[in-house]
């Protein structure tokens, strides 16, 4: 049975409503399994379909229907476009096979106009199309065929298109940065602190380490690479003890700063100069006495919570917990409190 | 003086490293001061600057300086190719300005092409260009000239540069949505449960009302809000108890849920049909009987959580505060556990 991957794999919490969830993400995922569905031509779209069983993959959570058109041999230039292949998603969309769009640009054009048509007729809402680096000619395209930019990465970028004449249910693109901060003290109630590179109005204050996340990293692993990467100081992580939300920041997007509780298992600093300027071992009260953490409201709160984990006086410490889940068939963490 | 927002404007957590940081960051939000900087053209890097302050916004945070060219009156082909418009940015690149791109395809290449030659030659590093929807036309170029994609959202595409020989160091584009799940329990212990109208394979269990938040929604309004859309309850946010982080899903990007106890202050239930099949008050030890959560670890440890938040057994819960922070002069919310 078809089934969703992501955030509506777990049902305790529930899936996420369709205009939020990602229908893509079905199909932009390994390992599904596969079944192809060829149509004869454009014009035979009440025939009886052919199925065809291409293979079965090594997971039986979602079947993948291709839809694909033979060769049409019929003369007149608007039945004659061939349909570009593509599969249905769970929530009465098409998303368009990448690896098997026209390469000439004319026929592209020809073959998404009368998909395009097609699909109308057939009353299907939403429109995926990944377009890889090297098809980048196709963009203009699609835009001149009514398609909207969902979002990119470095090697493709994913349009959208959606068919009814009603608000577009179809997702946002991922909208946060994830960040992370180290708070590492030592047993001499020195925190480990940097001084940044850039040439901001806050380059002589001394900070705590900090930088994103990579791609499919942890909280807590990348709060120790961040701290490694800086500074050389091999940690264990302890706890999450708070995080914080901001908005419009890079491209307008949000981003989530989660601080980590980080216990030194080494003391000798040995900095990256093309990332900071220093990096030392600092008394804690002359850390929180710099004017700049006195009157910043949101940095003295945030030690305030971190000198009360330090000293067992917080409740709010997050462990991370793997946990597999029956859905998405994965393991993920779970922060939360432990009972102290 | 120039300085970054976003994270790096934090000083106490300390900046983001360089690689990590979204120096386009400085370029897309709004309000910052600007001057600009004339050059007579190509052949004249050597001469003097003209210096034309046009302008001056409402913050003093950051200097955008935008390098123009006046219309080059030699004939040379390679050397009439006017440059692009464009800023520098605080990490040694370069943001070509959106409002000025020669409308011809032409004569962008020509001009793309001028300008990436000087780039080079000024030891200039990552470039930035953001194409909207009417310019599509001009991306195919772009990616010909070597450009990569970054980040889009519906209106336009942003692709970039990176001029050095050596790794990267341009921050990655956002790469989390992030999720909300309401756990509502009424005086009668029973939870506020829904049913989906997607074909998954956990369609048949009952579920916490769940979604993604909206464009710089914050996580306790975004939880509100899902509950009101998908139930027709009214609540109130106490507190997040747990989160989940989860790698691989929509676009093989990241997602985090947060678990947010919320109180009701209504209780007849009105379903959204488009988003749910159906809704309902479920008694709190059926809900957690479903076989279903019984045999799903994730589930599971999340509703113990949720009943010992909602029994006071639990020391977790983060409630928001909303703090300024002098750097970025914002307000945002920052979660942790209140002392109990």
């Amino acid at each position: 049975m078809a089934t969703a991957t992501g955030i509506s794999k777990w049902p305790l919490i529930g899936s996420v409503s369709r205009k939020k969830y990602d229908s893509a993400n079905n199909y932009f995922s390994k390992g599904f399994s596969q079944s192809k569905i060829f149509l004869r031509n454009p014009s035979m779209n009440s025939s009886p379909l052919i199925f065809h069983e291409v293979g079965a993959g090594h997971t039986h959570m979602l079947k993948k229907t291709v839809i694909n058109v033979l060769t049409p041999n019929i003369s007149s230039p608007t039945t004659t476009a061939e349909f570009l292949d593509a599969w249905n998603d769970d929530y009465n969309g098409v998303v368009i096979d990448p690896d098997s769009l026209p390469i000439s640009a004319n026929a592209f054009a020809n073959a998404l106009r009368a998909s395009l048509a097609n699909w109308k007729l057939k009353g299907k809402k939403g429109v995926w199309l990944k377009l890889l680096l090297e098809q980048a000619e196709l963009v203009p395209i699609a835009i001149q065929e009514g398609f909207k930019y969902h979002h990119a990465e470095s090697g493709y970028v994913m349009l959208t298109y959606w068919i009814p004449d009603e608000l577009c249910l179809l997702p946002c693109s991922p909208s946060h940065q994830i960040g992370v901060g180290g708070f590492v003290i030592n047993d001499k109630r020195e925190v480990l602190v940097v001084k940044e590179n850039c040439p901001c109005s806050c380059s002589g204050v001394w900070k705590l380490p900090t930088g994103y996340i990579n791609k499919s990293e942890d909280i807590f692993s990348g709060a120790i690479r961040e701290v490694k990467e800086e500074t050389g100081i091999d940690t264990v992580f302890l706890e999450i003890v708070a995080f914080r939300h901001a908005h419009l920041m890079a491209f307008e997007n949000s981003d989530l700063l989660f601080i980590c509780m980080l216990k030194p298992l080494s003391f000798d600093i040995t900095i990256d100069e093309k990332e900071i300027q220093a990096a030392k071992w600092m008394p804690l009260n002359e850390f929180m006495g710099q004017p700049f953490h006195l009157e910043d409201p949101m940095s003295n709160k945030v030690i305030d919570i971190c000198i009360a984990a330090h000293e067992d006086r917080y409740s709010g410490g997050y462990i991370g917990q793997q946990l597999p889940s029956k859905l998405d068939r994965k393991l993920s963490h779970l922060y939360y409190a432990e009972s102290k």
